[in-house]
């Protein structure tokens, strides 16, 4: 019998897609989530259980039978700016308790989705390797780098396999169009329609979301102990760049109205690649062309 | 008139001796705990606030017309093994949800007491310095790492003030003969009645409580940015030596029962000292063997 695998927030952007490759790897996939996103597709043979997180017996009779979790979920963006009681509350207790259940479960692999674009804050155009410091400069990240330091505890004292991802920008089909965060398919819509656009952060590193899931797979089959990977191309590419190849594959010029930058958002993020291929053998295989011409092909079907 | 520091926790054993301190510096000293510990004594001159720190009413009360915070309440102690949610539930939030009020009152400087007994986990017998990596052993300790993590934040994106010190092991007169931590009075207390003490960690730097008050008062007066010092001596004692001084200044022989190590203590904790005489010129004052007289002689009067 095929190994479970516990995909909380998989019925999320990120989380549709490592369902689909955790399937395809062979994983048995359970599905935990508040809602499924009207944007995604799960895979057929995809158990899916509608709770929440916050809510530890619901979790607990989720876990019974995985070998691994994927912990995906979170309530807030890079642009939020809620207070750091709020985030810690709503962001880091439910992975935490979700830790205190492990003991009495089967799990023997735990995935976190961190976020390569906020812990590092302003880091410069070079990429960043794991080792840099941390210094996030919006309570999302911080959340995040909470989350990593309880995890690593974890792994210190358990033994147990836990791998912190930390992804760039992911992009890709089904990305809502019209959610908070995912500049792509925005951008795409807006541009589509003839809407204004807003530029508000220069370089980031994009990387499309089949490749991402893919490390969540690989992360979710490594034994005990503890790694922390970047998840991103090592490729950065500015707004300007990006707006340009929306426009070709879009096939319209964009309307670009104003520039606007947040105090959270750094000038650059680019990720280097070096661990997570040395570590998983991972690295990215669809190039940001390619991705876009993907994404915007799955976007067209739905607007 | 002079300016007023909110103590929290300042009716603890640390907490009484920052009161002091502050005070003899020109302060005016308002504690705010949920009590005064029965084995201290705060200056006659100190506003008393009962109150608990969950309470962001009455925190925000206490904080008016503060220029300065020192946050020195912990529910929980190294030994301690509770579950992860729990500290950062109890020991991590109340600082945060302290943080999100600051904004709004007249605090310039905030003070943080985390444990440089614990924050940096298993690091070998030479003195620490502040840049090494944390590595916690319990989650008391990961609690300390999380609000760090969390006021460094706050300094980053405010311009505050803040202050985190990493004390190593503070004895002196206050500390309780019967409490969970505090391995000096609850040895001289069973030494001097003859009772069986049990020998459980190897080396520590122990720090007098008095010279560390001052490092709180010192650091409660630094201007903007982030801070973060060791608050010890420099100087590792076995426990085996911590005992024939102990035998020496109680005057009478141990009985040391058996030896047992706990998960979470790490072999051996000794703080360098060079970032705190840099950034504050403080340095510690009272030798061991003149501090265990000054406890013992505290002591017999309370027993």
């Amino acid at each position: 019998m095929n190994e479970t695998v516990l995909l909380l927030g998989g019925g999320g952007f990120i989380g549709s897609h490592v369902a689909a490759a955790a399937t395809a790897g062979g994983y048995r996939v359970r599905v935990f989530d508040r809602q499924v996103s009207p944007w995604v597709t799960l895979p057929s043979t995809a158990e899916v259980v509608i709770g929440d997180c916050a809510d530890s017996m619901a979790l607990r009779a989720a876990l019974a039978g995985c070998m691994g979790v994927v912990q995906l979920i979170s309530s807030s963006v890079p642009g939020d700016a809620s207070p750091l009681g709020r985030e810690v509350r709503d962001n880091v207790l439910p992975t935490l308790d979700l830790l205190d259940l492990l003991p009495e479960t089967g799990v023997r692999s735990i995935v976190f989705a961190s976020s390569g674009g906020t812990v590092y804050g302003d880091h410069g155009p070079a990429p960043i390797t794991e080792g840099e410091r941390l210094a996030p400069r919006c309570s999302h990240g911080v959340g995040k780098t909470v989350v990593e330091q309880c995890l690593a505890f974890h792994a210190r004292t358990t033994g147990a396999a836990v791998t912190i991802l930390r992804p760039s920008n992911p992009y890709g089909p089904g990305q809502s169009p019209m959610g908070r965060q995912g500049v792509i398919p925005i951008f795409m819509r807006k541009v589509s329609l003839g809407e204004e656009i807003t530029l508000f952060y220069p370089v980031r590193d994009y990387v499309y979301v089949e490749d991402l899931a893919a490390a969540f797979v690989q992360a979710v089959g490594a034994s005990g102990g503890l790694r922390v990977l970047n998840a991103g191309t090592g490729q950065g590419t500015s707004l300007e760049s990006l707006v340009g190849l929306i426009e070709s594959v879009v096939g319209r010029r964009a309307r670009v109205a104003r520039r606007d930058q947040r105090g959270c958002d750094v000038a650059a993020n680019i990720l280097a690649t070096d661990g997570i291929r040395r570590t998983l053998g991972w690295r990215p295989q669809v190039d940001l062309a390619t991705g876009l011409a993907r994404t915007w092909s799955w976007l067209q079907g739905t607007l």
